[in-house]
């Protein structure tokens, strides 16, 4: 099946070249996943920014942020040689029993007024903070409520574990840190738009260690701080290209046959797109889930990149039955593609 | 350092035994890690109860739930010589690429007068109910509240993940479910007796996948249903007794200089018993830690069984200065043992 994507013919929409690194000495690696929204007519897109020092042959580098060291940041730096250093994942490396991400994440906001072509702020617009957020912050979920509120559901990396932290914000300038709302491990957090019978949903990832595997759960909160009522609700299935792991994208889409999730399924060789159709009164209740990706990683910088073979997205604005997607292709720049709810929804049998 | 723990004399005092099989076709393998708590007079135990089938020569066979079998109990069966069976830990193994527990656990009540000597009642009390708790119930802590409530914490475990379920009681009869507080993949929920300026706490530990550990965090809840505020409170520590992972045991004691909570320590050999003393208005400030255990598996039954070298806690009774402590032996036998809290204090330095 061909897939459901319309790519933007200017992909790749952004690359880390288009991006001034946060500090002297730090590099930008690869722009990822970006939340989406709208603000006053414009898109924005809250870009990861992923980023570390130029590495050398002798010494692998990595920025910690720490707030004893200057600037904030601390440079973890090991010889290439060194018998207690190991690595086998571009995206994490272990030394002396302990583990490092390759690289270190804030989130940037850039602006749109045709929502294709993008100016990305010169500076960062949140970086981690506290230990919980030591190792950055990374793939940040936006939802954008009636009231004027933006939710903003990230993963929180630190040596403590991986979770999920919740900023909330009005005007993308002044933002109320509302700390770790699901514990480690879990990411691919996505808050529903609106509450369904007086109770906020979300959707998240936990991930196992032994029984379990990486599924979506759904969750219940009475004041989006608190959340409870846990439910798995969607399992990897075995053999087909969401084998390996799945995980939320962004705010589910609501029409009047369900909520509409776009999610990201990968299989170990790589990530695709497929979706899910939420019961509207109980979206712990799935009604239809894509037998085939609507999106598969296909152009040569989704298939070539800091870590090919991926499609992955967590971010997009609706337009009547338009959804203008924004994505992370192999882990190093960041595209677009339009897609029609309509298609997607036939893709499901409904 | 001799551990502070004086042994029940009659210890073990409930084993396997002692303990009628829910079902036909299935025998009690194991008692573990008791709830604890006192009911108009007399002390209960909340044990977890677990079974299998008779093993045989040629079959490993494991009970899983399921409301479609008949009894609402389904019979694992793989011939031991099968090629996709594969094990290396007596508490679990893996078929054709599914994780099986080797038991299953339910929750039963014990009574005694003297706290020393219990009858186990002949059913089950609880046992697991829906998709999240198909593997069974395990390790429920019990913490009694001001008004007459008590709130069990227990394990639920699943294909889908190893999370925190809630179920409420007044009467040890009538038992209100609550759902899953926390999500996978968790365990050791110990819910603090009262609120802290206005809101409730509680203690868990989350496992990590790469990044974190197992470690104990703490978090608080408007309603004691919805959990959110997620830190780390307490690691592992390399070289130590409790370098691989720990976890709390029940409700933390109320002391003038902070809340006293006893928890377990495995350093990959063993499990034993240590003590953190958390700041009484911010629960997840550590102010003292155990160097020592507190307590060290030592006994015949604490050394030999199930699971070998394992003490593990998760329930007292409070009188003064003495607590009732209850706990599992090498995952097969209940034991008692007191300890006190002048002590226990006095060996963290207050």
């Amino acid at each position: 099946m061909p897939d459901l994507a319309t790519r933007f013919a200017a992909n790749p929409i952004l690359r880390p070249a288009d991006v001034v690194p946060s500090a002297p000495g730090l590099r930008v690696e690869c722009l990822l996943n970006p939340g989406a929204f709208r603000y006053r007519g414009r898109t924005g897109l809250l870009l990861r920014v992923a980023e570390r020092p130029p590495q050398t042959e002798t010494h692998v580098s990595t920025p910690v942020l720490d707030p004893a060291a200057p600037g904030g940041v601390r440079i973890v730096s090991v010889r290439r040689d060194d018998p207690e250093l190991s690595s086998s994942d571009p995206r994490l490396f272990t030394w002396k029993g302990v583990d490092y991400l390759t690289t270190l994440s804030h989130l940037r906001l850039a602006w749109s007024d045709d929502g294709e072509h993008f100016t990305v702020e010169p500076v960062p617009t949140l970086v981690g903070e506290g230990p919980q957020e030591a190792f950055g912050i990374e793939d940040c979920r936006v939802t954008t409520c009636a009231d004027g509120t933006y939710l903003l559901t990230y993963t929180a990396v630190s040596a403590d574990g991986v979770g999920v932290g919740c900023i909330a914000t009005r005007d993308w300038k002044s933002f109320e840190r509302r700390g770790m709302i699901i514990p480690p491990h879990n990411k691919d957090c996505a808050i529903f738009a609106e509450p369904i019978a007086g109770r906020h949903w979300c959707l998240h990832r936990p991930s196992g260690v032994g029984l379990g595997g990486n599924f979506i759960w759904a969750a219940s909160s009475p004041d989006l701080l608190h959340w409870g009522g846990h439910r798995c609700i969607a399992r990897t299935r075995p053999g087909m290209w969401d084998s390996e792991r799945i995980g939320a994208g962004c705010a589910p889409i609501r029409t009047p046959g369900g909520w509409l999730e776009i999610y990201h399924g990968s299989d170990r060789k790589r990530y695709c797109l497929g979706a899910l159709l939420l019961d509207l009164d109980d979206p712990a209740k799935v009604i239809a889930r894509s037998r085939e990706p609507i999106m598969e990683p296909s152009a040569p910088c989704e298939q070539t990149g800091f870590f090919g073979h991926v499609v992955f997205t967590n971010g997009h604005v609706v337009d009547g039955d338009r959804i203008s997607m924004y994505y992370g292709a192999a882990d190093e720049v960041i595209c677009g593609a339009h897609l029609s709810i309509r298609d997607i929804l036939a893709s499901l049998g409904h």
